[in-house]
């Protein structure tokens, strides 16, 4: 098993243009820690993120990982095995006009930003609990502990290199509570290898990260990978035990559902053998349309749709299941 | 208890500019029949809707009802009790530019339009079913029935008179899968009576209605109302036993979005005394974000918390566990 | 010639939904008073819009004017002969959550609104200027007296009554600097006599109308109109002497963008002749594309062309240059 | 002066992750070469881009220049001296799903794609003019030669690499009509050596670039650059001798306006001393707002004020008048 530390130069902030920190094989299950999006650098209510984080210096992805035999035109299958906090404190905050309930850099106003705080959740693994703990009042309530990854990509088409806060075709800060435990991520190859990249572990998140922070904790993360030879994927899907679903990164919000509900469209097409009006049809009674995140430099919004209305079917030759099975 | 046919005389278009086709009482049962979409004109897969129906009189409503003692500036509590398809086949199609996989006369491309097309849908109410059946293939599947509507609307404010087929501050098209049997809808009163008006029953819908159209079919309801009296309401709030919810109308959908989760960060702080960003935190880390529908000339987003995190607190003084109770 | 002056009973708030105040006949120039969009109760720096008016009874329209003869499917002309401001001082303001550089009650955010201020132009009719005066400095400078009509529409297809701060497809809250002396404005006639209203004069108006409101001014107008029997007009035209010019009103810019675009193109394919594509490409390099409103409930942008460049057509028969020439 | 020829291994298709070709030094002007966003493959009306070019390798830049002097948080001034088309023959084409009137890969719907054709434009430099003419019939117009660059960046901050289409904070794929000959533009600068590319000519563009394509044609470039150091540029701005503008590049399109109109209301409070407010104000009603693209990864909106109305200011210590002087 491979094991990868989030020491220096393990990580980086950034999908593309760095060089691999470790090959990895598939169907061999891989250990590595991811840092919180603040790099540690946030630990109690006081240290505010403008103040002790470098922007744009952050959302530190642990990578990339050199993939055998990965190459372009390919698929990279990422099952996630096990997500367990790595610190006994969840972190949120707002950001000073980052968020969806502020105006940003792009949705810009001439407003006086909203208060920057900190809010530090107590994570109870035996109980399943992290704590929400308000900063203004005595209100106090357990919430389930529901880990999951924000951001897992791979290197970008054509040489680019994007900031590890952006999600795109090629992953990146997915930001979506369907990435945890159990769930496999498909992602287009673009370069030899992949170069996986993975981080911003969330002990749970709300749909559209709304105020733009989760419970953001390090993260011991065990995936296993597989490579799905000579199959290309468009946007990222996910394949749960339950469900088979698409995502779409976009702005504005409706090109985002309109590219998770298209490529879902096609998928059932393509599975079925239905022609695309009448997978069209079949999606639109059955899907789901939930938002990823409302407040990165692109939104997320995932279509998905319950296996069980597609019978006798299997997305990427059954690999899902394969990975799932151990 | 009041019983309304959909009997020419009984429904129309719009929200506004009609005269009450009845008194109702709160507290009372309602029972109503509402058409389908199409006015019941869709009959055959060979009913293309452009052609059987007269644009833009679609989506009629049941109503309106002049609700006893409901005035401006109070809250109108709608409790659906049952919804019971009032046919044996529910209808879906596509229609020529409308839908959100398809340009349209907002989203205007110069694109030849996708195909129009019906699909019919038997509805097995022991079973539990509605069947899916495609149109150019043998592929057929049982999906659950899950009957909800898609319309339930008071007269505007300000004398305006909108399209049945609109969703806005005063409800009307909101078609979320969210407002079935079991759920209150909390709209605000903005004249004498409030004029509630309801249709277009659903079968059942994906979110979103992708296409622009769900398993559409009459429908006998039962709902009962009351008054809240004092008590405005902004954007329309859904109520079931589990989840308190906002509903946001806008386009772009990110504005429907920010609509839905900054009426529910309100209603938060305000039930449970947290102030504004502690309530922000509490919903960013818990809330749902699922697309109502993103066809319809305003999209909808509903933003829900599950009751469980907010003990001890009871919307609108408990008029939906009263009226849950019967 | 007709005369309405802006007396209560001739004016209101809504396209739609009111009886006539006149009929008028086509060829014939009628002379009209138009009152500010605060309905005059904005008469100094101390009169903050939210205090001393009523929301949401603001932006007036004189009418609606019964056209003689004017028919669903035909095309009203409503040539702007004249504006002449009708009192010596314009006035403009912040209103909170208002304007483009805000958040809203469609973009909402928890940040406080800006502040509410009021500004006051004094008008120089003999000079051609309004003088712009700072309030928290000296700094003054004279920019050109620019007067057009904010708000001018006609009755709503299918019932509807719309707020009259509202543009689309009926018109209304165009809010386009286009709309000046000289121009003639399109729009498709949707009941018996048309049912003509026009407000919300502004002395002059930058693209956009970024805080929300303009130099705003009662005005004395005088237009005449036309009708074009059997031609309808999907969404509103505008002529000049030099240019052919489509208007697009939705939500968001693109789509306001697209639906002028699209227009235009359309508009072109039938003077000239061209294939929709030989259209397309020939707007694509000849138009200009601004934005009208971005404040409202839906935005405006002009998409226009100069009329040279289409050498022997003439739009709508020719109906701007007979009104012109008067 | 400088010379650099479009020869292989002068340009490139991102900005950042290159190499610098040459260094340029503040104050000489410099000649280049550009090639057209084809690359020069369409040389027909029969070869279709879609098959002639390799996508995603379209719009290649000349460049990067390494300005002598230039460090990150200083603002690159770039001086348009002359542009003159370096072919007799301008092309344009549609692209399958590319182009604002059409369906696209961010836009996804399920139709099917425009036709995909090119149309040749005859320039004639001593007319002043290109000629438009249809593919489908006789119709023909000249039309004014109005050449500019679409393309003109910097390397983006934090390493990231951009691929030529995309316009963002470092410039890129503007595609703007104001960036012609005689105007500056303003670029924050974030690596050292700025890393300046051009590209992209176009003999004319409307504004939206509605199509997706101008009438594109190679270009011969002369510039002159100046550093302006110590002062930061946020959002790219121009400089006519007329006007202070502007640029926003998001989407949706409301965000690009706002970004343009906040970027200029901030430069125009900074040059006057008004406070923010007045400024807002002062810029509602004189500023233009013009769409540049409306169909790259990102859309482009200008917000512009004529220079006369800020007597006694000069944007960047007056280096625009430094420049143009020559």
């Amino acid at each position: 098993m491979s094991e990868i530390l989030a020491d220096p130069g393990n990580y980086g902030y950034t999908f593309g243009g760095r060089e691999p920190v470790a090959e990895v094989k598939p169907g061999i299950p891989i250990r590595l820690r991811t840092l919180d999006c603040f790099g540690g650098r946030v630990r109690t209510v006081d240290d505010l993120p403008s103040r002790v984080c470098e922007f744009p210096y952050l959302n530190p992805v642990t990578g990339p990982l050199f993939v055998s035999g990965a190459r372009p035109g390919d698929t990279l299958a990422v099952h996630i095995v096990s997500l367990t906090p790595a610190a006994p404190v969840g972190i949120s905050s707002t950001f000073p006009h980052f968020g969806a309930l502020t105006s940003t850099g792009h949705t810009r106003t001439l407003q006086a930003p909203l208060e920057e705080r900190v809010w530090l959740y107590d994570i109870d693994p035996a109980a399943g609990t992290v704590r929400y703990q308000a900063r203004r009042s005595d209100f106090a309530v357990d919430l389930p502990l529901a880990p999951m990854l924000g951001t897992v990509g791979v290197a970008p088409a054509a040489g680019e290199v994007r900031q590890s806060i952006v999600p795109d075709v090629h992953g990146g800060n997915l930001d979506t509570p369907l990435l945890g435990p159990g769930a496999t991520l498909y992602l287009g190859v673009n370069v030899p290898g992949a170069l996986l990249a993975l981080g911003d572990g969330h002990a749970r998140q709300g749909d559209g990260e709304v105020c733009g922070v989760a419970v953001e904790v390090a993260m011991d993360v065990t995936v296993v990978v597989d490579v799905v030879p000579g199959v290309p994927t468009g946007t990222p899907r996910l394949e749960t035990d339950t469900q088979l679903i698409s995502l779409g990164a976009a702005r504005p919000l409706e090109d985002a559902f309109r590219i998770s509900q298209e490529d879902l469209v096609r998928h059932v097409a393509e599975l079925t053998g239905l022609d695309l009006l009448d997978a069209y049809q079949l999606v639109s009674q059955t899907t789901h349309a939930r938002a990823g995140n409302v407040v990165d430099p692109q939104y997320v919004m995932s279509a998905g749709i319950d296996k069980r209305y597609l019978p006798g079917t299997a997305a990427y030759g059954g690999v899902h299941d394969r990975l799932r099975a151990g």
